[in-house]
């Protein structure tokens, strides 16, 4: 549409299909670019001409990045790992927030089961999605184990089909449903931003991953940080700052009336409900909490 | 799942079930505090060590803040009333938006009913889900009247099943499609935060209860409040300050124009649309509005 | 519901039904006015007791207003155009994001028809919505054809039903889909505020006609935009400013440390990704994006 | 796919889109013919290759049956008087059912209008989507009035925009809730299955019509009858069948028990709530009603 | 709409409102009569003009039932006894499957209370819906208690708000979620079909009333069984009659091959799955399961 | 919940979980076994104490039922080739509609790509979720060629990430939109009821298989079957039968009337559209089509 001669792409996108689709749509909208998804096609459009992208199985990214057919693209390190695929780590893509625990592979048996410890299973059956890391982690200790592809619903195979399972698990209420008991942990895991070796290489395409991964970042950064701003009678500042570390490196300007200062800071979001007491005791005035798109320090 | 001992809670909320329940989820959210449900449970789970919680059904709720299960919690001044409960009411938690009429409890009749005055209901039968409050409300007045209790679709059971309805309504939109005519108001009511009268006598719980009240108002305010900025020369500031009295109290900064200076405030969203008109005739520029989380003065 | 004397609305506004009716009112919403429409009436009732207004269909809007029936009203250019009406074009109301292109009415032929150009379409026939506007356009081609107004689906019509078709197109996904090939562009069109002539000459009704156009248009306005605000050492002030013309004009206030500025601008969302990284290099700490409700020149 | 040639279709069916898409689909399925419709075409498949077809709007079907495009198609009375178009109207598509009106164009004006017949509308103005027939209709009374064509949402016009109107309603509520008064009615309609001329004229197209006509009439019959069957005393059958009128002509089959014999007939469903009593207390057993798919006479 | 003189309706009918709303109209539906609710109004519309009816709580029909303010109407025995109305019983409306248990009234208290009598509770606390029938259980068994009304989501109270609950349940799985150990079983209920006695003793009524009852009973027979036809030689038919006592009394009919006969009946659907192999076995040929509508004996 | 010991279970059952579970579910309710699954538990509930079961994925269903652990299951015939599962092949439980095509596992490449034939895939690489049977196809061609697992998605992974996919296909619809052309087919497979070989050999356990699958057969026989029936002349019975063939072994059943018959079949839902007009022609009255619910011949 137009004899415009458009760039060539910098960029070829990995970017995971199913149920990290809309979330990685949504963080890429908030860092700047707009993936748009069509139901007649698999190809996502990219409003930059510098980044072309393809839409495949969390499990298959990293196999691709490290062929080259993907300059970079967003994984989990499990599937990294499962894969043993030879990529550049550029950065995490995790929440900041404390409370979130990172999703981890356990190795589970029924509650009433007899097995205790890995050793117990020697001889026995597991099932799991990851098969190669579940094999390495029994060989390493030397336990002989039949490890079994399982294509789905893992959990509700033990006791009746396998011994064991290894699944994943983030707040652990599904092992609790499924009356199931942790064993062991094999892998923590969390999205990474990964890219080709070749790619990291050529100083071009760096300087375009690194910028997504600057601004991705940023936007993660925002979702958990609000700013805040306040007037603050000027004999209070010291003992605000003191009482409040989290405040410690704040925008400070003067304000027309001279015993006034304006404070303006981004912080947690999840001591807000912390300190903004404090500082209304403090003396503090008019204060403001607004939302952010974008944190970049 | 861990060795680590938790803080023992300071406080047990009520929150109240079913049509408030979301809307309390959500403010709570605003206000810094998340609060999950489950569908496998009605223990919901918050995000601070401090607080644990249970839904109740709204009417139910300062039943259980006056015995002592709950220390505090959220409930309609109505199921107050109807309760007699001997309670705190630590603040009230509505729009401050002029626009929002409070709801209302009000005595109806058909539209064509003979029925003008309290007083023509003597020896009738009026049904109503707060059966206690209508009972003294025709005590008082000395009208005899059969109250009985209506466990829903009250505002159709005029006049086949009863003579005269007590019931709820925001807008009276319900009533004029049911064709009912209010003949009087017997209550106004509102949400209110309330706490257990020895649960605000114990220093500990009420500096608590006085943080979550803080907040959910500073998340309430916020929502019909904005962010207002804009550049101005100098010689118009006090034109500007004088012709819009909902600006008396900016926060002014220099800039580097000499000629120049920065305003900065927090405004009624609702004056807006009058106010940023005048603005641009004084002389203002880069006038810029943004949204706010929370605003505590 | 009440004896108060409500004041008399000003200003009777025409809003589109159907597609733009969400949109409209979501527009409305940022602009400061809540519209609500109920299932039970279309009268839509607005939180401004100046206005008063209906919604009809866009292809009405233009013929209301020029009759007098509405002061002012929302739809589209082309409709304008369609029922030749005279009105005021009081602004546009568009999204200012570059990529964004308007949506067109084009004249289409099956992918594999012979025609090439609108004269071999003489004697042929063509389905459109927009009737009398290619009627005009091939008579001023002196190209004679026969015009037959389209209920809708008419991009399934050709080539079975009729030689050619005029449809609108944003994107052209849906014409590409049925396999057809645009012949000429016949006219481009977005939504346009208009106004009556004579309420456009009453002073009163066009100071409040302005008032809402400005809202309007600022809100647009503030969808593409995004606040930005940084600390900056106070020698890389020239650099930064040089390096990127879209921070040309920013507030710029001191800092308590003598060596640091505070920089605040208004960017457009779009070039951000590409500012932010530049920021950093040149020194600039603490960037933060925010959102933005109005933005006003 | 396949080298196999399929035979070309006899008959090209144009179907109503829009309101009446689902039920065309739904009322061919019971009939016998399954019509897909893809969201990436508007062709629909047929599973019959001697059937093709296209959906287009109801009001354009009649247009294009009388030109020959669609050799037969389903659309409202209304429409092919709207069209004046020439075609033969093979069978109405209705539901026998008697409590079921048919739909009617109606002229109304509010509740209030001191306008009572269509005389009072002489120099006024009449909104519909009808236009043409609106036009004849007040021309054969020699009524001067302006009709406006009526994009939709027509009901909500009167007063403010237009005087009158003409819309089709079928149970009146809808004009009830927009407080209007019907002045009179224009034209009764239902769903008929129409043929072009030459089309029926031609002996091959004609069986094919006239088979899709008799299994579409054979599934809407079925639609408000059902079979019932029963055992029922010899010497009853005669009080049976002079009590039930209904009944006159079943199926009587004889029984292994000499005294008994075995009723079996098809009624409309909506006489059975008062037969079914009255068979019992005539001595009638195992009485059994059973859905039927068709039911040809 | 029309000068038709309707009949006067015969019957006033209470329908349960609420979870059984749906089931309800659609067992109404299945006995021959459409009732109609519009968001727009709770009166129903009865395809019948000898019947009426309202929509209100199930726990509220026996008592206008037993007011007269209905002459009939379908509620739960839990709220005819809790109400202690006074009114006939004209059927049960319940599925016959065996597998189907009933409702019942269940005294709760957690797995791990040390409660394990109802005597145990004496001088605790027990919240329930059903108030006034737990306080005569626990009078009956002079076991003092306080009990206390529920608004809902009563599973959920113990142990914190309350020392043990009455609650419903059919299956006991959210028993069992909610952790909780069944004490006793108080009530068994299910939905019937009651009438008021003044309009029982009502000749006119009273027929009308049981023409109801047979016809919902009817429908409710279909629900669990299915027509069942085969043929047979006639030399097996002792046999298949002896084997299969569930085919004792069929409609058997001669064929035109003399040696072969036709068999129907009515039988559970739920033996159907061990019936129909032995039938084959026994050479029953040409076996076809179909659907019903209705079965009256 | 009650001490009644339950029988123990004959059969452990297989079924498959994903896009077959729903109709998995409905096929075994129309055969008369009630299949529920609820959130809580993967462990699905049937209503025969005979039999138990689990959901797995149809990929593992062979390798489980081979093993044992289940008696019996649902799977396609792909996955138990792709597992080389050692099982017995009970039935086909396919669609006997003729124009319902099987699905195919195909090779396919983009259309533009110059490979035609397998052969021409010689060192190049195939991505599918078949990689056994895709092997095994390669080998017994002697072609030397990369066989990659694929998650899925895998139609969009050629020619970007693959030379070819081998992928499963019913009307190649999703192919063509995917611009790919079919190279050639390596399976055709549908569901087949398997059993293991030791359950098998079980005399018991083979009874209740066996069962299973008349009654699951019978199921999807009446899927596209009808009954019809119908009255019709004793001279036109001849030639109803001759000239339609598919009525060949009606039963025929005398009728008061001495000159006429009633006849009823079975016949497929598909050649009713062609039947009945013939029927009708030949003099059959009073014909009317009524569904099934199972079919055994």
């Amino acid at each position: 549409m137009g004899a415009v001669s458009e760039p060539k792409p910098i960029l070829m996108l990995g970017l995971p299909k199913g149920s990290l689709e809309e979330s990685t749509q949504s963080l890429f909208a908030k860092a700047g670019w707009k993936i748009t998804t069509s139901s007649r096609s698999y190809k996502p459009v990219i409003d930059d001409p510098e980044l072309d992208g393809r839409f495949v199985r969390a499990q298959e990214v990293s196999r691709y990045v490290e062929h080259g057919f993907f300059d970079c693209g967003l994984t989990g390190y499990d599937w990294i790992q499962e894969n043993s695929s030879d990529v550049v780590e550029v950065c995490d893509l995790v929440y900041s927030r404390a409370s979130v625990r990172k999703s981890r592979w356990v190795l589970c048996v029924p509650e009433a089961s007899p097995i205790q410890r890995p050793e117990d299973l020697a001889g026995k059956r597991v099932a799991t999605e990851l098969v190669n890391t579940v094999k390495r982690y029994f060989a390493d200790r030397k336990i002989p184990i039949e490890v079994e592809f399982s294509w789905g619903a893992t959990e509700v195979k033990v006791p009746d089909l396998v011994d064991a399972i290894v699944d994943i698990t983030e707040t652990g209420s599904s092992l609790r449903a499924n009356k199931l008991r942790i064993v062991d942990t094999l892998l923590e895991t969390n999205t990474k931003f990964i890219a080709n070796r070749r790619s990291w290489a050529d100083p071009v395409k760096r300087k375009k991953i690194e910028t997504i991964a600057l601004l991705l970042r940023g936007a993660l950064e925002a979702e958990t940080k609000v700013g805040l701003k306040m007037n603050a009678p000027k004999r209070a500042l010291d003992a605000i700052l003191q009482a409040i570390p989290a405040l410690r490196n704040p925008t400070i300007s003067p304000l027309s009336h001279p015993d006034w200062i304006a404070l303006e800071t981004i912080i947690d979001e999840s001591v807000v409900r912390e300190i903004l007491p404090r500082l209304k005791e403090l003396g503090a005035e008019g204060i403001v909490e607004y939302p952010l798109n974008k944190v970049v320090y």
